[in-house]
C-alpha cells in the first residue's frame, strides 16, 4: 500500500493512493498514519480489506498538498557513508561499522514543500537517501531476518546538510543536519510487502534539471536490515522512528572547487523507483 | 512554580508541589506538562494563580512514582565539553564554539527509575547535568536576553553515557547517548522565575554513597543563554524541547585505569541546587 497525508501542514489527513492511480480518503478508518498505525496489523488489515473491496471514497485531491506521510515521528537516525561510491567521493575510508547520527523529528516537511537555507549558509548540500519506517519495536535484535521484520515500510527522504555547520564548526554532524525544513519526506510510506528488495531500488537527484545523483541501495556499505540490526544494539527503534540510511555519490560536497552548493531559487527533485518523486524550491530563512 | 508528573509510566497526572511542601493535583486545571502548556502563559496564569489561593486538592502521592516533569519533549539538544573542569579532565582543549550532539526523547524516564546497562557495555558512565526547557519559539535569536525569554524552566537531567559506544565505535557519539533509558529527568521543572541565576547552581552526583561529582554551572564555558542563542541559528528551538547544558568534572571516564564505569547493582543519586534530587538503581539490560 501507498499511504499518505494530504492537506495543510499540521492538518494532514490520512489517504491511500490505489493501484489505479487514485487517492482515497482514509479518514473514515484510521486517525492519521503514525508508528501506533503501524504496529496495529488489525488496523492495517482493515485498510488493505476496504482498498481491495474498493470502499475507500475518492479524495479530491487537485491542488492539495501532500505532507509527510508519518506524523509523531520518535526519532530519525541517519546513517553516514554508507554508500561505497559516497564514500570514495568525499575522501573517506569506508566505515568499519555504521555511522549514526540523528536528526531531530521537526526537521521534517512535506515532498514538496519549501526548504530553507539557514541564515549564513554557504554550504548547504543535497542527499537523496531511502527511508526505512520502523513498524515493531527492535531491541537487541539477533539477525538480519528479525530486523526486516520490524520494518513498515520506506519512504524517500531528502537528508539536507549543511556542510560547514556538519564539519567545520565544531562537536558533532548534527550541528549540521538539524536545521528547519531538513528533512523533506514522502510522498509516500509505501509498506514493505510492496518492496521486494530494498538492496535493489534507484535513487536519483536533480538540481535545476541536471541529474546529480544516480545511484542504486545495492552500492549500501551496510543493507537496511543489517542497520536495523546493528542499531538495535544501540537504542531502542519503536513503531514510528525513521531511518535516513545514507546516500549515494553526487553530493556538491564531493564535487571540485567550487562547489555547486544550493541557493535560493534552486529546485531540487528526487526520485526512488516505486517511492515517489519530491521537489523542492529552496528559498532564503 | 516546581511543576511535575505522578503515577505509572505513561499514565502520569500533573502536579505541583506547592511552596509548603505539598503536593497538589492540577489535573482539573491542565491535561498535562507539555510544551503547548508552557508556551501558554495564560494556562501557566491561572496555575500560578490557584497555587495561590489555595484551590489546589492535594494529592496523596505516598508510594507514588515521580515521572519526567515533561510529556511529549520534542528533542534533546546536548552540549558537550561545556564544563572548564570537565574538559580538563578528559584532555580535551575548551571547544571554541559548543559541542552540540542529540539525544532520542525516548532516552526519558523519571528521576527515580531504573536505567539499563546496555548489554555488552564496559564503560557505562554518568553526567549530572543542568536541563534547560524550552517555553518560547528559538529561531535566530540576537542576544543572549532573547534567549532567556525562551527558558520556561530547568530541571536535573542524568545524561548517561557509554563512552565505547560513544567515542570508539565510530562515527558520532550519538552511538553511545541513545541507549533505552539513558536519560532521567526531574523530579521538577521548576519555573525559570524561580531560579534567579543558571550560573551559579551547585551540581553533585554520587555513586554508592561516594560524591563523585561537585561543581557549578559557574564553570560553564558557555553559558545557558548562549546556548540557546547559539543553538537558535543551527535549529529551531520548539517550546517542549529540552538541553542538556553539560557536565562537571568528576565522571568516570576521567578517572585513572582501572576507570570505575558503572555496572547492574550500582545506584546513582544526583541533585542541582533548588531543582531535587534523582536516585537510579542500575540493572542488565
Amino acid at each position: 500500500m501507498k499511504l499518505l497525508r494530504v492537506g495543510t501542514a499540521g492538518a494532514e489527513r490520512p489517504a491511500l493512493l490505489d493501484a489505479g492511480g487514485t487517492l482515497r480518503d482514509l479518514s473514515g478508518l484510521v486517525a492519521d498514519i503514525d508508528g501506533a498505525l503501524l504496529a496495529d496489523d488489525a488496523a492495517l488489515g482493515r485498510i488493505r480489506a476496504a482498498a481491495d473491496a474498493g470502499e475507500l471514497p475518492a479524495l479530491d485531491a487537485a491542488g492539495t498538498r501532500i505532507g509527510p506521510p508519518l506524523a509523531r515521528i520518535g526519532k530519525i537516525v541517519c546513517i553516514g557513508l554508507n554508500y561505497h561510491d559516497h564514500a570514495r567521493e568525499t575522501g573517506a575510508e569506508p566505515p568499519a561499522e555504521p555511522v549514526v547520527f540523528l536528526k531531530a523529528p521537526d526537521t521534517v516537511v512535506g515532498p514538496d514543500d519549501t526548504v530553507l537555507v539557514p541564515r549564513g549558509s554557504a554550504k548547504t548540500d543535497w542527499e537523496v537517501e531511502l527511508a526505512v519506517v520502523i513498524g515493531r519495536t527492535a531491541r537487541y535484535l539477533e539477525s538480519r531476518e528479525e530486523a526486516l521484520e520490524c520494518v513498515a515500510g520506506y519512504a524517500v527522504a531528502h537528508d539536507v546538510s549543511e556542510r560547514e555547520f556538519q564539519i567545520e564548526r565544531g562537536g558533532t554532524w548534527d550541528k549540521g543536519k538539524n536545521c528547519e525544513t531538513f528533512n523533506p519526506l514522502g510522498p509516500w510510506l509505501v509498506t514493505a510487502d510492496e518492496v521486494p528488495d530494498p538492496q535493489d531500488l534507484g535513487l536519483r537527484l536533480w538540481v535545476n534539471g541536471e541529474l546529480k545523483q544516480d545511484g542504486t541501495t545495492a552500492e549500501q556499505i551496510f543493507p537496511v536490515a543489517e542497520v536495523v540490526r546493528y542499531l538495535s544494539r544501540f537504542m531502542t527503534l519503536y513503531p514510528g522512528d525513521v531511518i535516513n540510511t545514507g546516500t549515494p555519490a553526487g553530493v556538491a560536497l564531493g564535487r571540485p572547487d567550487p562547489k555547486p552548493f544550493l541557493r535560493a531559487g534552486d529546485v531540487v527533485e528526487l526520485e526512488i523507483d516505486g517511492l515517489g518523486r519530491q521537489r523542492q524550491e529552496f528559498k532564503d530563512a
